[in-house]
């Protein structure tokens, strides 16, 4: 039995916002793809992740008909508080950016909405594939092999180019020879404790806390439920964090202003995460393009992981247009150098903010009093203030 | 043979900028005041420094009758270039900061300019004091013992007050118990080789390059006279650099844009200087005040020295004055912490510029993309340029 064989122009490995984004974009532009997915529908709109969007993130879901449930249930802030040494500091991002806003909205939301949305338009999205793998890559006939089932036969999809939207741990990364990716990484000494919980919320936007027990974040996810963080060893075991005690050290390192206190609720879920920032250069190999997580991860902090897959796959559509329609190929060419450029100053800002609010054991009391006075400087000058909100609310494209 | 006493309302320990300018800031106020001095006028008065000023710092030496040299001989520039990554980029200072500017003149003609003032104003300063120790700091009638030769006899002089303006190796500093101190401390792992040499200036600003080979910097002292700056091993002999392999390091750093090239000329002075980031918190011991290199060191790379050491005693003069015409001591009290939270926004500046200029052996390679896109970033948007621009320029006064 011969393996079966399909076509389509762009092979997409991945429906995570990069690949789902890239798809919608493609679509516009007359451009034919087909998404393969080793995880279910269920599993990817089920996945908690960020949630906070850039501006342009939100005005381009706009402008392709996809922001509807966005703009209905969103949540929309004018900044954020950075809250140390027993104060609080609004940084008014939009005052600050023109009219930039904050806009809270989950990431699987967003991939329902797109997920939703490439279905309604005829799109092929084939979730639940097993042992993808990619081939062909320095040739112009790459393709995508995988099964539908884990004991179902090989099936091919050749392409034109494939875009590697499969994040940290898929094979695309892996397809680009060792020998020609130089990858560049910072693993932080300590993770973030998670929780979703059964409650109001307690402030009317994001609190980033630099208390001396480590940071904290307060974020809304609703009405009714709200997450918050809390510093911790990257290797403890959630296990030994009773909600008494998850609730017990946010009291401690948000209650530190007079006539603020924290909401209580009934905790649902909870985790441990690391903290890394990590690089892959180049993001192209042959035919085969890199964008989001499988090129380059961030720490939360600075909330742009998907801001950073959507701005990847802009430029990579943007690239894809020009050779099908005018038959050009230096945005392809050009395309892993533009993407990096960006990807590195949100790198540099995701790293800035971490390091500003997180206390570690192993920084210096030099190092430590650097980190307070980088507080105070941000909270007390108008033109640092806008370089914090400029690349919160996302930095203009070049 | 007793000890000769003598009295006076605020003694102060160093003729360097921060003693000078308290001497002339206390005289306007009608406070007396005595300068104790271990070197000789000669030896201040020739000692190669740093050379960049604050506006606020020119603009209180003209408020204070102390700047018709500075602003004939000083030069007047409008902003700085940073040189990276084969391209030049102006930071336009004056434009970013309301028209505040950078003013060379070098530290000891600010000397010089102090001292000549002082003298003809009727000042004391006793230049070339041997065995300076301070006494009696915890009760309301310290003093300060020395002696006008190595030989000569012990004297006292009785103060309300002592101002310990004697640099980083003063007797001052360890004056307050080192329990009562806490002292933060960088040793940066590289340091500058410095010369002068009798040349044309190569270029109407400074340019601080920061190169694959490490840092250098190019400044100007006058039309004759040229400033320039390696980033080089701290430990380093100054033997082991002939000229010709300095010009050549210079050349190799400095050229790397189209149509530019450095002027050469004679050097008639090289020396290598290390790098530390330090600060001493409390700066204040009864009655005894740290200024100045007493209390903190910077790198050079922000430019900050002389101007933080005016900074001090401007805190400090404001505070004598309240005491002396109010009663209040609440200045006095003050003095520490006020001082600290502009002298850390410095030590930040400068850790900021230092960090972003200098290649380190210890950098990995994620440290040194990060310190390539605070380059990349800080010349592609107005408000971290503005940052910079408002730190290099000088902060305004809380």
């Amino acid at each position: 039995m011969g393996t079966t064989v399909e076509r389509t122009q762009v092979g997409i490995v991945g429906a995570g916002p990069a690949g789902l984004f890239l798809a919608h974009m493609l679509h516009r532009q007359g451009i034919a793809s087909v998404i393969v997915e080793s995880r279910t529908r269920e599993e990817i709109e089920g996945t908690i992740r960020a949630g906070v969007l850039e501006q342009w993130t939100v005005d381009l879901m706009n402008a392709m008909g996809l922001g509807d449930r966005m703009m209905r249930e969103g949540h929309f802030h004018s900044g954020i508080t950075l809250r140390f040494d027993r104060r609080s500091h609004h940084i008014d991002m939009a005052g600050l950016t023109g009219g930039k806003r904050v806009t809270v909205y989950a990431q699987h939301e967003v991939i329902k909405d797109l997920v939703a949305a490439r279905l309604a338009d005829g799109g092929d999205i084939r979730f639940g594939v097993s042992g993808t793998s990619l081939h062909g890559l320095d040739g112009d006939r790459p393709s995508i092999r995988y099964r539908r089932t884990p004991d179902g036969p090989e099936e091919e999809l050749r392409c034109d180019f494939i875009a590697g939207c499969d994040g940290f741990h898929g094979p695309s990364r892996q397809a680009i020879p060792a020998a020609l990716r130089t990858e560049y990484q910072k693993i932080y000494p300590f993770g973030w404790l998670g929780i979703l919980c059964n409650a109001p919320p307690s402030h009317h936007e994001l609190i980033y806390a630099s208390h001396e027990r480590g940071f904290s974040l307060l974020s809304t996810r609703s009405p009714e439920v709200q997450r918050l963080y809390i510093q911790c060893d990257p290797t403890d075991d959630i296990a030994n964090w009773s909600d008494d005690r998850i609730w017990a050290e946010l009291h401690t390192r948000l209650e530190t202003v007079e006539g603020w206190s924290l909401k209580e609720g009934p905790i649902f879920q909870k985790g441990i995460i690391a903290m890394r920032s990590f690089v892959c250069d180049t993001m192209r190999h042959g035919r085969l393009f890199l964008a989001g997580d499988a090129a380059h991860i961030v720490p939360p902090t600075g909330a742009k992981g998907l801001n950073l897959a959507v701005a990847d796959v802009l430029v990579l559509a943007r690239a894809l247009d020009a050779f099908y329609r005018e038959g050009r190929s230096d945005g392809l060419d050009g395309y892993s150098a533009t993407a990096l450029r960006r990807i590195w100053k949100a790198e540099r800002f995701s790293w800035y903010m971490t390091t500003m609010l997180h206390r570690t054991e192993e920084e210096t009391p030099f190092e430590r009093r650097i980190r307070q006075a980088e507080l105070d400087y941000v909270t007390s000058s108008r033109a640092a203030a806008t370089a914090l909100a400029e690349n919160y609310v996302g930095l203009a494209f070049d």
